[in-house]
């Protein structure tokens, strides 16, 4: 089987990586907008030969498209608009717009919208790396306009790379990963503005830096290029969670004015409720 | 050497694991306000047995006082009214406060301020760690009110277990860890709230649930008896460095509103440089 991969950066790398370690795909072509980018993809083995989208295209039985998402509506009409009886693929963060980009498309039914719900703070074909995706969720989003055989190809293929499956509607996957997502990264972005604004003193913070500091901070050297496309495609839920964000933000910063600590450590109590559901 | 422990949680008990594991200290007496706490310390081996406080205080070479930071202002004198000429230190995350509560004593230069920086988002005596303190940093405060003779063998134990050894003043001290420490439990309490009111359907925050946003609210795990009473203590550090976070979220907000993506953007590649300082 000939795998294409459109972006081959941590995501598409990475899918590359596992595909091949699970013995899918015999073959696997890269299209790259970036030279560099499709050299560095080569070097480290992710795949087998660079091809102009068209050739890959048609040489492909599956082709993923995993760049940043606000490539998507260009290239995936484009890519149904090349294809035969190929399987394509997207494995964005976003998934309202994204569907209805290619709703009225004639070969929609081709198209299979995936989330593989997992990644680093790392970005680029020298971010991939091996087993990203095992005990993780894959979300398939409005699989009832896709061909069944499709669905159920695409389905197999993140289980055997270990994943788990789930089925949504694109709007309620957009919603939920606002809360469960994009929010921790603009936490992240915000964090770390306010201590490098802060704190001139770098040595001050490399010093002190906590391992509270660190994790809380991590979400924070991921990619612009990945991260603002998605919060301007799922604009409207991540503005709606921003909101409740600083309204507990500023609920928190009212009872410390007032010293009330009493009312602060129940919201704390509250908030440990987190553990219930992670682990 | 006799080491007594007032207060046998995860900084304690990590404290007293990590003491016997690199030679100091032969006998290890726990002083705990609640029988169970004090029963666990022993089950686990953290100590070899629990005293009052005065006899144990008496008993002793080091007293180490690592309760939640609201019980130090009490505490700390009542234990240097004891001392002969035993070295007292506490381990907690504020320092002003508690430095002046002792800034008179006729024993003060017995006492010397640390704050091993360390930890985990578990509490008490089973949350003890073994190597909980290797290669992090201890700071020291207001080093210049305590005996030379006590800050150098408080020095050698904390560097004998692994740590780096920082000298700061306290109120330093308290102004760089609201940034680097405090802000990031308040930013996690924060959005772990947020999902919580939100997402009423736990089953899909447990199944979306990634690994970045599982990194970002890790802290709201916290233990709210040792975190409210660290707010209180270092109030108007933490409700500046409070108010430059919400207002950097409001630009956010303010950018996406208005749909400026590209500001947004450099924001963020900002926001990166985070990369520089942390590993």
């Amino acid at each position: 089987m000939t795998i294409t991969i459109v972006g081959i950066g941590l995501i598409g790398g990475s899918l590359a990586l596992s595909l091949r370690d699970y013995g899918i795909g015999n073959r696997f072509i890269g299209v790259s907008r970036r030279p560099e980018t499709a050299q560095k993809a080569l070097d480290l083995g992710l795949v087998d030969e660079i091809l102009p989208l068209e050739e890959a295209v048609k040489a492909a039985d599956i082709v993923i498209v995993a760049t940043p998402v606000d490539a998507y509506m260009t290239i995936l009409p484009q890519i149904l608009d090349m294809v035969d009886n190929q399987i394509v693929i997207e494995v964005g963060s976003t998934k309202s717009i994204v569907v209805k980009s290619v709703k009225n498309h004639p070969k929609r039914s081709n198209f299979v919208a995936t989330h593989p719900m997992a990644g680093t703070e790392y970005s680029g074909p020298e971010a991939a790396i091996h087993n990203l995706f095992k005990n993780k969720l894959c979300v398939l989003c409005d699989v009832e306009e896709s061909k069944p055989e499709f669905v159920t190809t695409i389905g197999n293929l993140f289980k055997t790379i270990g994943m788990r499956i789930s089925l949504m509607n694109s709007d309620d996957h957009d919603k939920h990963t606002a809360y469960i997502s994009h929010i921790s990264h603009i936490c992240s972005f915000a964090l770390a503005l306010t201590v490098l604004e802060k704190e001139k003193d770098e040595e001050a913070i490399f010093n002190l830096a906590s391992t509270g500091f660190e994790s809380t901070v991590r979400l924070a050297k991921s990619s612009p290029d990945t991260w603002v496309p998605i919060f301007r495609q799922n604009r409207d839920n991540v503005l709606s969670v921003l909101d409740e964000y600083i309204n507990n933000l500023l609920k928190f910063k009212g009872l410390m004015l007032a010293d009330s600590y009493e009312k602060l450590h129940e919201y704390f109590e509250e908030a440990n409720k987190i553990k219930k559901i992670l682990k």
